[in-house]
């Protein structure tokens, strides 16, 4: 196949990414210099070669040691665990400000239309679970985003750690007005929300 | 003026009609029967006749009685009294169908551009603070849109209230994940509510 | 029914217009001043009462006399014969501000769910061809949508014309690009009209 | 740097990509298979390797031939030559389906706030008129975006054109409703193009 084409297909395949703005960026990789052509294929060969999951939160780090920056900074507290479906969502999270304890990348969230758990890293989370406690862990928080996947993912994850770890605490996200929210236009369970979480 | 420009002009004034659309509505009224004119008149001027602001809760209601349907019904309970800014949204309040307590509205926000709080009904409410404990009111829920508007209105009355009537409890709507939030495209003070306020 | 609720009720026929804004609309007049509402209900009674359709060209306007001020403006052309669907396709054309002949408004296109040209008046018009053709009439424009409900009608009345008045040169309005359009998000059969079409 | 964060660095010079969206790129890159990451290395550096500007048109395209698959097929005619901003407007041309003749890529449009025509290969585009003409070359197209950009670029190539082949025809793609459009919602001067433009 052509090049060109070639590219525009595996550009296609990034997510969001259509034809039409598959063939722009390819575009523009011909108008670039060729210093910028070397600088992707080498960042792109960086991620294969020294991107490596961090062991303990298994998000993905640059650098070869086994955790990363987060899960090895001393400074953070381990008596709070944030479980999060994705690096995304871990970043987030990070981005806020206000987080401060440990994260656990689950890796998705329950598909509804399975229900299958199986890319999950539920069992890995709950092996955890007994050091975690010994290292002063209390308090879990189910950080998943607040739609019927994230719940049903909640809901799984609650029963398997009450099972496990009955004496931790397990919290979720609050729920109510976002930022920016009018009354008129919030849905009636966000508004449920809003006013059973009043405070 | 032309009748047709004329009841144009008419509609522009409404709320998020721009010229366009006014014409539409024009042209919608010419070819609709006039029965449906006849219709929109009687109703026009029925508002004028027989709508008349609730003597407690301050939303327009219809009907010749003193209070509105929310008002005089024994069934609701007068331990909580929802503060809201506007009729839309005591209505919001109510389509959640989880609250059964009063509401009182407000008549609006502070303008952060004017501070003013001139067209607010506060000292209309402080003075029906005595007797609506009397009557056991025991909390007042600052139900304002989670906007800078709605907070300055909120640290306001929450002040007034706490002059005027010390021992009543005075909360707000909960902040966190509206239904339907993912976390990455949530704004990192959403976050930082759904956080302390998780639960 | 209340007359808040009945009022809302009639706005939610309005085109374009929701439930929730029907609601804005009824929250709005009650905000406003009764010279307001007055206002609306005088215009909405001069509609029916002051407003007709000009014999001529079938649009609506207001006055006792039978033809509209561009039906009766002796300064525009008699040559040049408009068809257009509604009212406001008409209102679009004399916006633009070139035009200077006479228009018809055939009353809506061919729907192609039912090929119907019933609610169309295409015999009033047929009817009328051989008095606009003593009076100069050369060309007649079909000025419909681009879309497949205004090509149906323009090849109907393309049709009939060439039947009743084979001596009128019938054109339709130009296909290309439109003002602002970029190649690279044009539709195919829009580029190959401006690629036929081009001067 | 990390390569995450580099690699993100690097997207977000992709043509409409954010932070955000560049993110998801690595994180994409990050979950999918060393394969893909290998293949994307590939292609780009088959880029640099095989894309070559087409001696003829300017394009880019993949081989090591002088000339691209349009400008070397024999089944084309030579009597049109279609000039375009960019590779993605004469790729919109083709997938139109119409267009036979021949196409010179200008290399852009002239900025307004500029006026510097110096990226454009206008000179380049006029040297080779001679030998076209020879070759049967009658008319040129201008294919422009039908934008003041585009507009100005039209101006300036035909001025030029008109003083260095003054016997070729010279024209510019038609103007009028794109496939769609509603009369109601097109702009005043895409309306006056289509009645000039009507047939």
């Amino acid at each position: 196949m052509d090049p060109i084409e070639r590219l525009s297909r595996i550009f296609e395949r990034f997510p969001g990414i259509g034809p039409r703005q598959a063939n722009r960026f390819v575009a523009y990789l011909l108008r670039s210099s060729p210093s910028l052509r070397r600088e992707l294929v080498e960042s792109v060969q960086q991620l294969g070669g020294s991107v490596h999951q961090c062991q303990e939160c298994m998000r993905y780090h640059a650098g070869d040691s086994k955790l990363c920056n987060i899960c090895s900074n001393p400074e953070r507290d381990h008596e709070h665990l944030a479980i999060v479906a994705s690096d995304t969502d871990l970043a987030a999270l990070e981005r806020s400000g206000t987080y401060r304890g440990q994260y656990f990348v689950l890796g998705g969230t329950i598909s509804l239309a399975s229900e299958k758990t199986s890319g999950l890293r539920i069992q890995q989370l709950l092996r955890t679970l007994p050091e975690r406690q010994l290292g002063g862990l209390e308090e879990i928080i189910l950080a998943f985003p607040a739609n019927p996947e994230g719940d049903a993912t909640a809901v799984r994850v609650r029963e398997d750690i009450m099972v496990h770890a009955p004496d931790l605490r397990v919290t979720a996200l609050g729920r109510g007005l976002s930022t920016g929210s009018e009354l008129e236009y919030a849905d009636p369970e966000t508004l449920k929300n809003a006013l059973d979480n009043r405070r």
